[in-house]
């Protein structure tokens, strides 16, 4: 834990060294908004990590850091506008406090700012990680559009899911982590394994992000308790529960995935309550610790030192205990 | 204009032969309408003329070509949904025809796309001519963020219009021709000449659009005429018409500016009539006229061969006369 908090102040530092400009006001300050409203800064703490393990000094990975948390606020602030969020870390989203236009503007700067971040490296190093930059931001793009499907779709199955979420966020960890690799000099085999790390890692933190929607602590949670079943998601805790739930329990909680009903306080309870009852919760949480263990299996190949494995063991350990 | 045809055709080839993913279909079917959408392609034409003009074979420049077109067409997306504009190349808008969140999500796959599309180059000419879609495309979005801000804006000088429409468009119209000096492996005091070639040709490009959207021909122009004039928009022929109107049209046109009338098209008549009575169209005829002379004049200090120039000077020849 001692070693995450020093990458992240590490990154902060650096995060607060960057100078953005301040005109056009409008396009600007949505980005230092949305920079500013704190954040776990799991990836590019990872990236860190992971040019360090790779027997690299952590801060050569600080603009890899940096494009990666670039990229991931620019989802924040597009996603945001689609699904028509009101509440970020707790504060109002910037298509809130300014409006969808400068939201989306700004979202762009931020994508191609995130480019950017990557060019203080070497013409070969910057090819490099702007290919892997592309390639994840699509994959990203195709993981958003396949949840949009999903929110009008019946018949989405446990395997299109993690399909979806493999997309939508695992990809972005596995990234994350091959930056570092890439920075710290990794062979092509170790970059690939340190990615399929964070891939699994990534399939695990959504997993558990999906479980605390539903069973997190308001206080600390940032997002709007309940607002995947609020917008009748599919996400893990239902497919389990479908799965595990008896004839009744399934009838039950299909009819409450076609209401939308204005006050949704009733029905979070109920459908909450039917995660815990079929086995739901349960099985989730055990999903958890299923992909985390299969993260840390790719671990055990790698040719790095045991201080660096340890750093990552630590890593998955947190975001497994996390109750954020 | 044989040559140009050429190039053109050259590029639609290389157009065509890109394979789009399938699926998801929200995201990539509106890519595919757009880039379908016909349209002058003038951005890659000068790519391709560049790269030839510095002694290599057009076809080495088609990856930049497409990035430079992709690019532009990721701006048509976002700015339609900005500007609520019902008609793209006379066809419905992709936010008309699918919806806001379909539009602003294929756009961002768009702008992934076209620096995906500098891939197939060697790691150093990727990483400058990155490097240059980055700055380029940075400039673009705060052009955007000014043109929103001057509608609702009433102190905008030409000065200030000059500098928006300066990111806004010829910034790109520059990019296009520096890549293809970068692709013919021309000087770094070569490519910036040709660069201030294109961002001078940019301007008055943009001043003859500004033209075309009050007296174009609507059959030919694709776009609504008198757009501009409904929302209230400063191009160049506003501020000429200030600049050398007597103070009862000035006052007359300031009036027109303030009013958003439900049927427009007596507004679009009187103000056209004001922007003839001035010599406001006059003096933009003049003005494009003399920022396409500006352009020319750079072109000599040019060490390439004679038929470049010539090739740049059909071109811009071919820009000054259009009433498209």
């Amino acid at each position: 834990m001692e070693r995450l908090t020093a990458y992240k102040k590490q990154f902060l530092t650096y995060l607060e060294s960057q100078k953005w400009p301040t005109k056009p006001a409008q396009l600007y300050a949505p980005i230092s908004y949305i920079l500013n409203l704190g954040g776990k800064r799991l990836r590019p703490v990872l990236t860190l990590m992971s040019a360090h393990a790779f027997g690299r000094k952590s801060e050569s990975a600080l603009p890899a850091a940096l494009a990666v948390e670039l990229f991931h606020n620019f989802t924040l602030l597009h996603d945001d506008i689609m699904d028509e969020a009101p509440l970020r870390r707790g504060q109002p989203t910037v298509h809130t406090r300014w409006d969808n236009n400068v939201a989306l503007l700004s979202g762009d700067a931020l994508m191609i700012a995130s480019y950017q971040a990557l060019e203080p490296y070497p013409d070969s190093l910057h090819s490099s990680l702007t290919r892997l930059l592309s390639q994840t931001a699509i994959a990203v793009c195709e993981g958003q559009q396949l949840d949009m499907d999903f929110e009008t779709s019946q018949g989405v199955t446990e395997a299109a899911y993690l399909e979806m979420i493999g997309l939508k966020t695992a990809v972005l960890i596995g990234c994350a982590l091959q930056m570092g690799a890439l920075v710290g000099g990794a062979s092509l085999d170790a970059a690939k394994v340190i990615y399929q790390f964070g891939y699994a890692l990534g399939v695990a933190f959504q997993i558990q992000d999906d479980f605390l929607d539903a069973f997190g602590d308001p206080k600390t949670f940032g997002k709007q308790v309940g607002g995947d079943i609020i917008e009748n998601k599919k996400t893990m805790l239902f497919h389990q529960a479908v799965q595990l739930g008896s004839n009744q329990q399934q009838e039950a909680l299909l009819a409450h995935f076609e209401t939308h009903p204005k006050k949704p306080a009733e029905k979070i309870k109920v459908v909450c309550d039917l995660f815990e009852t079929t086995g739901a919760k349960k099985a989730c949480e055990q999903k958890v610790e299923d992909y985390t263990t299969q993260a840390l299996q790719q671990l055990k190949t790698l040719a790095i030192s045991s201080e660096g494995k340890s750093e990552f063991e630590q890593f998955a350990k947190y975001l497994m205990s996390r109750s954020f």
